[in-house]
């Protein structure tokens, strides 16, 4: 019998990893979309309008309103709803469900998604994270993934199901540092676009985001991370991909913050101002120097300009690379 | 007494160079062209017309085609001329007269610059290297680079006379990584081309730069580089300018393999396309598995296509990431 696999959350990224296990071709997909509404119109055009337009979705979809439905009898999920929404559709789900956790943030108090998803009694649980804009795996462009968890099988069994040729999974036993990456590489997202903002060029850029992974690598080690997953593709990668898109938030609130406008708009929390705040938080906690960090979150609070802050970053004292 | 500095080579990263000593102040600056007519030109029109346009050399600036006069009297001098080039100066100048290596690539037979210049019977040598698109420092926009010497006091005092508000360089004791990263990166980059050329977006981008760094740290670590340096501004910095740069010739050589079109115009060599086949040799040698070098140098080789090339890394076997 072919394997069943829910996706949960109908957004673009819900949307390409349901096309990305439908091309692999070794499991039934069944998509969930909160509002029946959304779940019509998914049903009725065959394509996602609103987060993904442009890619049909094959007739074997299934697209459903109804959570029972989605999770009955499946192997697993993913769960792929914005990561404010995430305690709300945990309370709903029986915890004895593996959960593949794919949504880059941060819960509504700041709490790591598996941790709440712990806290709910779920104990099968992977992390999914990597350089990945939605548009592109949805179209089939060829990418590559990570699942970490601390249960090799179950990060092997997802690998399994999301294998194809256009999209590389590996597995990793860093939970951690895997779920981690995707949620600090947004304050340098932020930081990316104040110079692109400021106009400051190449160079700037790259010596910014390059000097900000070791900031990054402090709290990592502090939280339990193995020290390579922040230079694999959940981290750097993951930065990488971000740092130069023009489809990132967080990238779009650093210009913004440069250009002296609003970085929130519509009410939209940007994880990489409030993620920059707790980094910030955390390294006065511990007597940890964070400069890239420290500039970022004055900056996001109003204090410096983004101009002082790059002044700031240049005229520390000389000093040595490592 | 107002130091001395030699600037030899008078291409755009040259001039820039001359430029940023000039912003830091604390040495007059003689830059040296190896044409009589190229220094006149210079002279006359107080700017690099062919090579930094729109740049205006400051009246403080000395230009002379004269080698003796640009040395004399010189603390030291930072070589900037093309990389085939270094050897035809080296001969030409005094060994103990210390070196700062700033050319990124081989000699003409494929050696490091820093054991040209040892052979030569130089010993006091720092290289310098970073992400440092010499457009971008000659406008005087903020930069940070990298200067390493097994010789502590030459690197710290390199790193005093190119200091200021615009860049940020950082001392390194390891040359050997410094010197090779920005050698190396230039095989990613005209990986990052191909993937330009075949229009595969960010994710495959940042994937295989992401990928290919643990490929070159299997080399450098045979070179006796430290581990971190890759990752930092002169490897990881570099590689991140250069990826995404309209200027690299490493970069444009893979675009046009990826589109059939021949790689080298002009004659010119592309250093990323040699660098690859030294690297490919190596691994054959050493038995070191290195999937994207493989990739980039039968491409090169014209014994694939960059199709088959991508084709190839995603059918891969399954495997964890670290």
């Amino acid at each position: 019998m072919t394997p069943k696999v829910a996706v949960l959350g109908a957004g673009g990224w819900g949307t390409a990893l349901a096309l990305a296990l439908l091309r692999a071709g070794r499991s039934e997909v069944v998509l969930w979309a909160r509002r029946e509404a959304a779940a019509q119109e998914l049903r009725s055009a065959r394509e996602n309008v609103p987060y993904l337009p442009g890619v049909s979705l094959p007739a074997g979809l299934h697209i459903t309103s109804s959570l029972d439905e989605a999770v009955a009898g499946a192997e697993l999920a993913l769960v792929v709803t914005p990561s404010v929404g995430v305690p709300d559709l945990l309370a709903e789900l029986p915890p004895e469900l593996p959960l593949v956790l794919c949504a880059k943030g941060l819960g509504p108090g700041g709490e790591r998604l598996s941790d709440l998803a712990r806290a709910q009694g779920f104990t099968r649980l992977a992390v999914l994270s990597g350089p990945n804009h939605a548009e592109e795996i949805g179209r089939g462009l060829p990418a590559a993934t990570v699942i970490a968890s601390d249960d090799p099988a179950l990060a092997a069994r997802v690998q399994t199901l999301l294998q194809s040729a256009s999209l590389r999974p590996y597995t990793s036993g860093d939970p951690t540092g895997v779920e981690l990456g995707g949620v600090l590489k947004n304050v340098l997202a932020v930081a990316a676009g104040m110079v692109d903002g400021l106009r400051l060029g190449d160079n700037a850029k790259a010596s910014l985001l390059t000097r900000g992974l070791p900031e990054m690598a402090h709290y990592l080690a502090w939280a339990g991370a193995q020290p390579g997953t922040l230079y694999g593709l959940s981290g750097l990668g993951d930065l990488m991909a971000t740092a130069s898109s023009r489809h990132s938030r967080n990238r779009a609130a650093g210009e913004a913050l440069a250009l002296g406008e609003q970085p929130e708009q519509g009410g939209k929390v940007v994880e990489g101002l409030r993620t920059a705040r707790l980094l910030h938080d955390w390294g006065k906690q511990h007597g940890t120097e964070l400069p890239i960090i420290h500039a970022v979150s004055r900056v996001a609070a109003g204090e410096w300009t983004a101009q002082q802050a790059v002044g700031a970053l240049m005229d520390r004292e000389a000093k040595a690379e490592a």
